[in-house]
């Protein structure tokens, strides 16, 4: 990890360090997931099953998970479905205080409210990999059934062997998901966008995923008849603040649990304690030895920073320009700075609150805005899998009251026929 | 008006009767589009001044509006800003309804708990065109000062003498903008989302435009150090449900109003009953003639449409079909309808609700979603000049509860770092 100064370096300097790298964008990438995406709308079907062989390395017979392969299942330990239960409880609770609030009020003969509906189908997503993302089944699934979303599709690329992992067909079962559809990459987005034979046509997307998931979303987004998104996300970062009396191990762990991720990884160690930071990576020396994804975590780590700063003024400086997803206070008294944060994504307060219990199970969801994205996009809640209307009914005093108002703004941009429509009725 | 019996018309029909001109995907605007953002974020203000020149036939001095220029707003009439202020009480109430609530909870040593921060940055686009669009000032610079942002800029195209209307500069001081721009279309939208040596890079981009504008806005927002933006909203659109009670004069009144807007604007008028239909296109013949923007509304109203269904139930189902922008209900005890309203930007219930009453001065947002976008966004509210953080703080008896289960689906998840960032605390 870098070991940066605050105060010797230049402003330039500052923002580059604090810079994702944007290779994202690259245009070889979007020339391949375009023409992945123009494929999948005129072929359909047989295009995702041509994909499946060519990036999952499986002939699949089928796209739908049949009833008789959830038998799986049963592998699973009884450990392990009660931890899928458990973290099922706490995200429902959580995800339930989400529910927005409809309201209604009058005033002079005027009634002005607001109602929420669900999104009526929504598609979503669960990466593949080298391990079953059965945290992500529970992230999307509960907010969209506590949204009522009518049509729930979850898409997840299949195994070599053309199965999908147990744990993501019980927790989706857990999580009241019907139908899932073994398809994934760029082209489970185009599926979900503009629906094939076999898979429906959603309204909006879900979930994260690789560079290739994220540039569909971000192409069928921009595409009228297409389908809205969530964000378009990209790869997943902590920024950690700690002061003089945080402990180095858990600082070390909490960097290692995000570095683990993918080799593309963000981690960020902001603190006023030079002595903190030898201690911290002694620690991430000593812990990495023990972990089986060390290989990952030393690539992330070799891009990773840590900046030491004059005052905690200037860590939350450094963290708000940063607008990390995850934000890690390792602070005496922690809980009182949550009034310097203006952009996160999700806030772990205090030495026992490592990311991991957010990732999984507390309640919260892991879906976040990466990549500065925190700047202007929320996490994930049931808000997002729903749209509010407004509405208003006037009395004939009421539309008495404001009629006048009304005309001479009608007047003011010029339109007529908007004027008219009060005057016709106050003739 | 095309006059359709639904129930005689195929399936296929159906959905190309209800679809919207899908003119805004043509390449060569796309083309366009890119070309004037990739010249506004390679030269900046000097390419704003040439497509001043260019679009906007205007030789500018200053991009800023400077303090002498609001020495314009006395030309305004008192009823004229007593009309803007009376409409400004009214929205900053029903946008107050609209801010987000914070929430914290506990059990079982976990505290979970979610705040709202205001987007530090975001730009308001006013449109040009005939007349000045002071209502949507309204619109966008109310939320954005109850939400607190900091940065607030706003951008409208010159008139050709170089000058903003009266009414415009009245109106964005009225609400607390304190910097105004001279500059509009797709290179406003690309000014807005990468910052030029004058106008600063906001993070979120909102308001109504034409065609280039709503393309530039879906590139930048497609772009990685771009902006998010609010939604990709084209031409206006209502549709109004009546029934036998009706008050056809009131109906042909508001789909004029709509119809006024441009040639592109979508009016869909739907009920049980053919005599109302005879009425209501009597009504528009006649009131048509009085209104000076005739040529426009007999444009628009040659691709609208008539569509005469079976029943009320029958009615909500093509309305939540189309997913209107507008929604307008001439219905007896119209309030009782609201429950079969899935897909709406925003509703007018009862006869003497006319839209114009919402697109001015009652207080909801009258930025909403059309193109059959009600599917999936919502329209403006103060959260969207928001974002949600999540936190949690958990004590050690809190991590010691929930700590299995984290284990658990760390373990089922492969992911090792993760694990032992509970483990190290629990030890």
């Amino acid at each position: 990890m870098q070991i940066i100064y605050w105060s010797e370096i230049s402003a330039a300097k500052r923002v580059q360090i604090l810079q994702r790298n944007t290779s994202v964008t690259d245009e070889k990438l979007v020339t391949v997931v375009k023409d992945i995406v123009a494929n999948v709308k005129a072929y359909g079907d047989k295009s995702l099953y041509e994909y499946a062989k060519q990036f999952d390395k499986v002939e699949l017979n089928d796209l739908l998970v049949k009833k008789h392969e959830y038998a799986v299942i049963d592998k699973l330990t009884v450990e392990e479905k009660e931890a899928v239960k458990s973290a099922i409880k706490n995200i429902r609770t959580y995800h339930e205080m989400c529910v927005p609030k409809c309201f209604e009020y009058e005033s002079n003969g005027i009634t002005l409210g607001k109602i929420y509906r669900p999104i009526e189908k929504v598609g979503l997503y669960i990466p593949g990999g080298t391990a079953p993302l059965v945290s992500t089944v529970m992230m999307l699934a509960i907010p969209a059934a506590i949204a009522k979303c009518k049509t729930k599709v979850l898409v997840t690329p299949p195994q070599e062997d053309g199965t999908i992992a147990p744990a993501i067909l019980f927790a989706a079962k857990e999580c009241g998901i019907e139908t899932i559809y073994k398809v994934g990459g760029a082209q489970a987005i185009a599926a979900l966008a503009f629906g094939t034979e076999t898979i429906p046509k959603v309204h909006k997307i879900f979930g994260p995923g690789n560079k290739y998931v994220t540039e569909a979303k971000i192409i069928v987004s921009g595409c009228h008849n297409g389908a809205a998104i969530d964000m378009p996300a990209g790869a997943s970062e902590v920024l950690v603040i700690g002061d003089e009396n945080a402990n180095a191990r858990y600082i070390a762990s909490d960097l290692l649990a995000q570095a683990e991720h993918d080799i593309a990884a963000q981690v960020v160690f902001v603190t006023t304690r030079r002595e903190l930071v030898e201690k911290v990576l002694a620690e991430i020396k000593s812990q990495t030895e023990c972990l089986s994804r060390k290989h990952i975590i030393e690539q992330s780590l070799q891009k990773s920073v840590v900046i030491i700063a004059d005052s905690l003024d200037e860590c939350f400086t450094i963290s708000n320009f940063y607008a990390p997803e995850h934000l890690i206070l390792h602070l005496d008294d922690a809980k009182k700075y949550l009034s310097k944060v203006v952009n996160a994504g999700s806030i772990f307060i205090g030495q026992f609150s490592p990311e991991s219990v957010g990732d999984y199970a507390s309640g919260p969801n892991h879906v976040l805005p990466t990549y500065g994205y925190a700047n202007m996009y929320s996490g994930l809640d049931v808000s997002h899998f729903m749209k509010s209307i407004s509405y208003q009914e006037l009395s004939l005093d009421g539309l008495k009251g404001i009629g006048k108002t009304v005309i001479n703004l009608a007047k003011l941009e010029g339109l007529d026929a908007h004027r008219n429509a009060v005057e016709v009725r106050l003739e």
